[in-house]
């Protein structure tokens, strides 16, 4: 038996201030995840920010709080036998401070300064030869000046910290545009990451599980379409060649095992039409994934439950030949939720996942997954679905 | 659109002391729906007894009271737009006082009566034409001396209120057993029901979901394998003629039509070898259902939700060509939860679902569902699983 790395110090219990796991974040994949937690009957424990937070809506056990106050976290890694998180953007010198509680970290805190830094990511990366674009990092306007002439414009610019769906990332057509935003990070005291433009045929994630014991568990490569920056749909396995499929896998092992991921990784990928290149990564579960609820024998959700508790992974194949996902992103009409319930619980096959927000335009506010056998058709009934529950539609996207 | 039945009273609210739907009950089939109740974002206040019960500790909208305590009970109704019910032992005349709260209940109280009584099931199902064995309420002894000259020793004698998983329910071989039961029912002021012995070939459920406008969905039938009258064991699809399967069809709706059900409805059918007799109803999920978390596109938890709520009905297919579950009945022998989660989680493709309970010999813990394609390999895995997560073997049930 290979599973019981931590299972000395976790134990079963109920009090309502302790867990074995916590979560350091309240939003939707907490909240996903703590929807595995009751099956496994693993005991979880919730920092959210505030108390609608997603998870806080439907969890007991959550302590409301600031995860970058340090006392705060503290007292939170206390109540926790290993705590994991809901998302990256969490204060490393608090986190480095709430360690000393003894409480063990999956992923670690050195994974989590990688995931939560661009730069560092495409140094690492570059440094056991994975394939990226290439990138440098402006110390001043001069050095985009240079990276410009080197490999063309127009070139991408990225805050090396911070930025999510889309925030901190800028396309920039010459040097005058560069300029603007580089001199504009740097006066903020930010480091600019400079990439080459990549012509994009496709985007892709691949995602796979580490365990405690080194274990992996791959799932199978995500197609993913995004607008303005957010995932809008997955689909699943992409329809790819099965050289592509290996090269995705080999890039997400490597990663995984340089990095000593325990928990899910996902490695989000361009593929310029020959060449698959890292964008970035996410040690934790992945948007791109959602589809793994009822599409595979195990979620994310539960995987990542799962390989943070120290427990063997669970099998990762489909059980359906494909799969696809729609993010329902708040449409600018106002809408009555309960109405969207209804009409979207009338799409045959539709699995609808909402979040517990409050609809605003442009937030994520749910997901559904269809399962099939005919692309198009699933394709169809997710967006039937996503729309009815309040999603904007995709212009870009083909659906009718 | 079918679906608005109830929408006009339904709001989305995050106000902790108020929901959509009122589960009366903290046992696993409230936990599971609340589980379901988070993908619809359906929000959902419990009553449960205590503080430990399966549901309370996962779900933060509780109400702590007796559901027998006419105040109490109105108290929650109170708060809630739609009241169901995790099981049907709750005391009629305090619901009908909380009726006065306009609250809706569904199934109706009326349903709930019927569910209640097997006497009222045996009177009300014989009245309108369907196969159940023959039986007799006993006033008297002699009443059981005539009824079983009448069909033979042995007989069954059930308590008319008040039984479950086998308790209350009595094999007597001869009249001196059965004057035994009878007088010290009689004494107690309980109804004896009176059935004939059936030689059991197989048992079997069916369950179908039914909507709010009269909409019926049709699960699988299910074979179901019981030991001392606990459910130990469930095979999906039953392995019958189709006609077999017709016909419980044909009896489930004539009961969800007839009582106007609105919600999950199982009958629980014995097969003699050539016909299949009613033994009892549930007017809710069904132990034999759980299998369908997993197994089908619609669960029969999401289900329930949907059909108390107004919304429409989901799809009952299969993902699967078969599913086994196993439920997990405490065993003699003294547990560490966590080692028996490590070791379950290793057998490839169980579903584990734990209830959150001490353990204690005898007692529902949890169950595990596998899907596949053959039925021996997955009844070997969900069995293997079941033992490891603390599970009593069943010796009479094949399994190595």
């Amino acid at each position: 038996m290979t599973s019981n790395v931590m299972l000395p110090a976790m134990s079963i219990n109920h009090d309502p201030g302790r867990a074995q796991v916590g979560i350091v974040g309240g939003g939707q994949l907490a909240r996903m995840m703590c929807q595995s937690a009751i099956s496994l009957g693993i005991t979880v424990r919730v920092m959210a920010n505030h108390r609608d937070d997603s998870t806080a809506l439907i969890w007991p056990n959550v302590l409301v709080g600031d995860p970058d106050d340090p006392a705060s976290l503290a007292e939170f890694c206390r109540s926790c036998e290993v705590v994991t998180f809901d998302h990256e953007l969490v204060s490393l010198p608090a986190l480095r401070q709430a360690s000393a509680e003894a409480v063990i970290f999956r992923p670690s805190l050195a994974v989590l300064r990688i995931a939560q830094n661009k730069r560092l990511q495409r140094e690492r990366f570059a440094a056991i030869g994975l394939p990226a674009p290439r990138f440098t990092i402006a110390e001043t306007v001069e050095d985009a000046a240079l990276f410009g002439a080197q490999v063309g414009w127009p070139c991408i610019i990225k805050s090396a910290v911070g930025g999510y769906d889309g925030r901190g990332v800028w396309v920039v057509k010459n040097l005058d545009e560069a300029e603007v935003i580089v001199s504009a990070l740097l006066a903020n005291g930010i480091e600019p990451l400079l990439e080459e433009h990549v012509t994009i045929v496709a985007e892709y994630a691949q995602q796979v599980a580490r365990g405690a014991d080194g274990d992996k568990r791959f799932y199978p490569l995500v197609e993913t379409v995004q607008r303005n920056a957010i995932l809008r749909e997955a689909w699943i396995p992409a329809p790819v060649d099965a050289a592509i499929a290996t090269q995705a896998r080999e890039i997400a092992s490597a990663i995984a095992d340089h990095l000593q991921v325990v928990g899910m990784l996902a490695v989000e990928l361009l593929y310029d039409g020959e060449r698959l290149l890292i964008n970035e990564i996410a040690a934790r579960p992945h948007n791109s994934g959602h589809y793994s609820i009822e599409g595979c024998v195990t979620s994310q959700f539960e995987q990542h439950l799962r390989a943070v508790c120290g427990l063997p992974l669970g099998q990762t194949e489909m059980v359906s030949p494909l799969a696809v996902a729609v993010n329902v992103i708040g449409d600018h009409s106002s809408v009555n939720l309960v109405a969207c319930l209804a009409r979207a619980s009338e799409v045959a096959g539709a699995h609808l996942h909402w979040y517990g927000k409050e609809h605003r335009p442009g937030r994520k506010l749910g997901h559904v997954t269809v399962l099939g056998s005919n692309m198009n058709e699933a394709r169809q009934r997710a967006w039937t679905a996503a729309i009815q529950m309040g999603g904007a539609p995709c212009e870009e996207v083909v659906h009718d």
